[in-house]
Formats: structure tokens, sequence, C-alpha cells
């Protein structure tokens, strides 16, 4: 979701978009065995509002891909390994919230971050006994990384629904952002997927692969609604909202950044530049810019661990704040 | 790989879009050793020419990505799960090849076909005392995913190369050629990768990501050189070279194949259906088309054991027709 656009939309032009939008995207396949997997796991993960009150985090991680074919074999793609959600959802879990990981498919998963990229075939090994077993130096990673994502799955604190073009990403947001709405405050959106700019309208998408034989490719892709304005007003009005702002030229990141936090309304925005992301984010709020640093003296430490710190407590804040 | 263009690229024409393509290549990072690897392993897979000559495969699997941005954020992706490059692969370990594996990251590999999506994280469990076991329903796949997985990796009949972008993709291609030039008759192409027709030349790519603020995206893209013609006449010209020809509209496929057998000089393109393609393929080649199906009344049995058998009697016919 990006706020570039300084020419502001007019409301309606931006509800029409949107209604264009949905109404233009192929219908989602499991939309009703996700609306039951959410209530049930929203139920079970509110309790009644006040201190004690349970907080539920959405995730959103990964990239959303475009098709440029209805029967698909082309599409954009945004990159994104889905680190960053990883490792914030493990976080949010230590942290006591419990989390909806929306994320794209086969992009990487929490607690298994320190794996090698073909973890079945690069950490396994047969016996001569024809038991599977784990090579040792991948024994510790391995461990976690099954033992503490089914610890988190199966004790009801981690839902994961994946995604992979932008249609579902939106539809399936939409459905996050109605279930969560009695959890007021307690509700967090912590959309850290990098979602397409640019969309074909599926209606005005053609039915078969784009032939090669006409010389060069000429193509108009036309902007995805801003639906960063629409969940923060309508879909989610009381949850706590952070949204990120990704960049590769550090000379507009911060402009950007808060040209995003005030046209979107959002409470923070996490800056952040390409090359340099693993390491320094730089949180920007209303009234302040916060640089926050991975710790360089351990080498495992990661610039999520203080990022999310940070973010929990200003969602106390917030709570605080508003509840009182 | 596209052959629908029916106007003729003059010869020389050709070879200047392929310097264009390889000079504006970013360089491969790992060259030297994708080139030492390749050595060893021909080294190790080539016995002395006649009858009980060994065979080598090239598999190439899984679809190319065009970056739009030298800072790679978005790109354009050819779909493609790598399953029929994976299953094949099996095929032809079985019949007694050595199979050089040239796939996309994250694509399906070889033996881990009947796994579930994320397998490190649906067919294993941790037990009381700590230790990795896999869940039942799992463990006869998962025991044949990693044993014959590295049996065939350590036995050293297997070596996997991944790529992701085009420019990786037809450069490793060439270092594969070269370094099977020595085989002869004895070498195969198996080019079943979905590869990208249209290119962002790197030097006329943008350095930074493309700002959404200006309206609507218009992009032009350039067709990717036809590199099937010089793989075939400069790279392998002795070699046994198949190549894939994919289509959503049933309509123009027997035809457009035809056309890419003979404007590539292919020895037999392999002729499949979007919505069809695991139950049946067409072999098209000189002199005939055969239609190669899955055998139903099995329900594991799938099109590529059938097809690959077939292959190789061509295979074998070439060999002995040339090699007498």
């Amino acid at each position: 979701m990006d706020a570039t656009s300084n020419s502001e939309t007019p409301q309606d032009t931006l509800y029409d978009e949107i209604d264009t939008f949905f109404e233009s995207a192929p219908p989602l396949k499991d939309g009703p065995d996700i609306s039951r997997k959410l209530k049930e796991f929203i139920e079970r993960n509110s309790q009644s509002t006040g201190k004690g009150a349970s907080r539920v985090v959405c995730v959103t991680s990964g990239g959303t891909t475009v098709p440029l074919e209805k029967r698909c074999v082309r599409y954009i793609d945004n990159f994104s390994s889905g680190h960053r959600g990883a490792a914030s959802t493990e976080y949010f879990l230590k942290a006591g919230y419990s989390v909806i990981f929306l994320s794209r498919r086969g992009t990487c998963q929490p607690f298994c971050r320190s794996l090698p990229e073909d973890p079945l075939l690069e950490c396994f090994e047969v016996s001569k006994e024809l038991n599977v077993r784990v090579c040792q130096p991948h024994s510790e990673a391995v461990r976690t990384a099954i033992g503490e994502h089914c610890a988190a799955v199966k004790g009801g604190l981690l839902l994961k629904l994946p995604f992979t073009t932008i249609f579902e990403y939106l539809q399936i947001l939409h459905l996050i952002a109605m279930s969560m709405k009695n959890l007021g405050t307690h509700a967090m959106f912590y959309l850290a997927a990098a979602v397409s700019d640019f969309y074909v309208p599926w209606k005005s998408m053609v039915e078969h692969k784009i032939q090669s034989s006409s010389g060069p490719l000429d193509m108009r892709l036309v902007q995805v609604p801003k639906m960063l304005s629409v969940l923060r007003k309508d879909w989610a009005p009381v949850a706590f909202c952070i949204s990120f702002k990704l960049e590769t030229d550090s000379k507009i990141l911060l402009e950007k950044a808060e040209i995003a936090l005030k046209k979107y309304n959002m409470h923070a925005v996490v800056a952040n530049e390409l090359l340099t992301r693993k390491e320094v984010v730089i949180v920007v709020t209303s009234s302040e810019k916060i640089s926050v640093h991975r710790d360089k003296t351990e080498a495992s430490a990661d610039v999520e661990s203080p990022l999310i710190k940070l973010l929990v407590e200003k969602h106390s804040s917030y709570i605080e704040h508003l509840d009182s």
C-alpha cells in the first residue's frame, strides 16, 4: 500500500475505486472456511475488555501478486521474503499477543528463520534402519521451528492464513478486520506485507496467455485503491494501526513515511530502506521519529525485537488513553 | 522461450540481440563455483562413448523472473510450480540418466511431490522427550523424499542448480551446455522451465523503486532473444533437444508447437495445455504427433512416466542413428 500520491483522491472517488476493485475481483475460494476459522480464533482469544483483556494483532507478510492474464501464466510480483513479518510474529507471541498471520504462500514462516533454504532436504537424513532423523548441525534449529510453531498453532495463539494475489490479500484482510471489530482498542494491525501499487482489473484482463509475436509488450496498469484509508476509517476505526514504508532511496524515505502517516491517519509508520532494513528502522508517529537498531553485540539479535517492544508500549499507551 | 514470431529474425540480428542481452545482464554471483560443480559432475558421469556410455540430461524447471527495477522490489514472474520438471527428473534417474536439475528457487523438488505445502511444519512434531519425529500419515512420503533425494545427490547422479531471474537462468544454461559438449549425442536438454518472453534490459532499468504517484503505470518490455536457436546451433549442436510449448488456448497449441519445432530445429516439442497438462501431453516431432496419457487406472500414476519412457526411446534411436 503506497502513499505517494500527493494529489488527494476525493473520498467519493476512492469508494468508487474500491467498489470497482472488489466487484472485479475473482471470488475468494474458501471465504466461508476463513470466516469460520477467524470467528473461532477471535472467540477463543477475546476476553472481556479491561486491564486483563487479551490483545490480538493481524500481521501481514510477504508480497502480493498481480495476475496479467485470467488463466494466470504471467504476473507481477512484489519482492518480500516475509522475514520481517515472521520475526515480528514471534516477538508478538512472546509479548502475549495472539497473532493472525496473513502471509504470502511460500514465504518465511514464524520460528523458521534460522533454517536453510530447503529444510526438508538439507536438515534430515534416513538412517540405515530407515528412520528419518535430523542431521546434527541443524537439530536445535529444527526442534525450535517445529516445537514452537506447533505450540503456537495448537495452543490457538497463532492463526495462519495464506494468500497469493492482491485480490485474495485485500478480501481476506477485510474479513479479518470485520472479525476483529469487537476487540476495540485491543486489536492491532501490523501491515508489513509488500502490497502491489498497480493492478490489471479482472474484467479488462485477457483470457489467454499474452502472445509474444507482435514486438514489444506495452502494458497499462491502474493504481490499486489506497485501502489503508478505508481500513483505518471504516473497517477498523478503533484498532491500533501500523503501516510500513519501504524505499530504495533514503532521500525520500522519511518524507514519504510522514505523508503516509497523515494521509491514512496511521498510529505509526515504520520507515525502512531496502539495503539496511535488517539493521535499522525508523518509527514515525505524529509527535516523534524513533530510530530502532538491532543489538549489534549479539549475533543472533534482530531489529524486530526492539521494534515490537516499542510498538507494544505504544499500543499500551493507546489503550490506556482511549479506554480511560 | 516462445516460438510465436512468424516473421523470421535474421541471424545477425539474433546474435546482436543475444550479445546485448548477455552484456546487459548483471554478472552471475557464483559463476566459478557453478562451473567447478559442473566440471566435477560431468567428469564423474561421463564414460567413454559407445553402447555403455552414460547419458546426462539437463532438466530445466520452474519460471524465470524479470526484474523491473535494479534494486529489485517488483518483477514479472512466469507461473510454474516446477512439478513437471521434478517428476521428470525422478523418471530420468530411474531410467539411468544423470540429471542436472536447473530449477527456480522454491519450486517443486524431485521426490517431494507428495508432500504437503509446508512439509517441515506439517509433517513433523516434537515428542515429550524433545525428539523431532514424523507424524504418522506422512511417514512414507517423508522417508521417500529424504531417502531417494539424498541417495541421488550423494550418489553424484543429481546436481541441483537454482536460479531466480531470466539473467541467471540463461547464463547458467550456457555454462551447462558448455560443460556437456564432450558428451556428444549422449547429452539431452529437456527444457521444461517457463521462460519469460519479455524483459527490461538491465541498462535501461530504473535504479529505484517505481513511484506510484503519477497515475497509471505504462511499461514497455522488449522480447527476450530466442535462445533456443543458439542452444541448438552453437551451444549444444549434437545434443538431443526437447522444448515445451504451453498454451491456454487449445486451438493454437499444435500449430505453435510445430512452428517451434521447425524454427529452433528441436528434436521434439512437448505440447501441453494449462488445464489438462497433468493428464495429457502431445509429443510433436518432424514425423509424428504422439499423445501421451496418464495411466488413469492408477491414482498415483503421472503423465511424466510414459512421457520420459517415450523420450528415452527417441534418444536411444537418435544415438544409434548418429553414432552408427
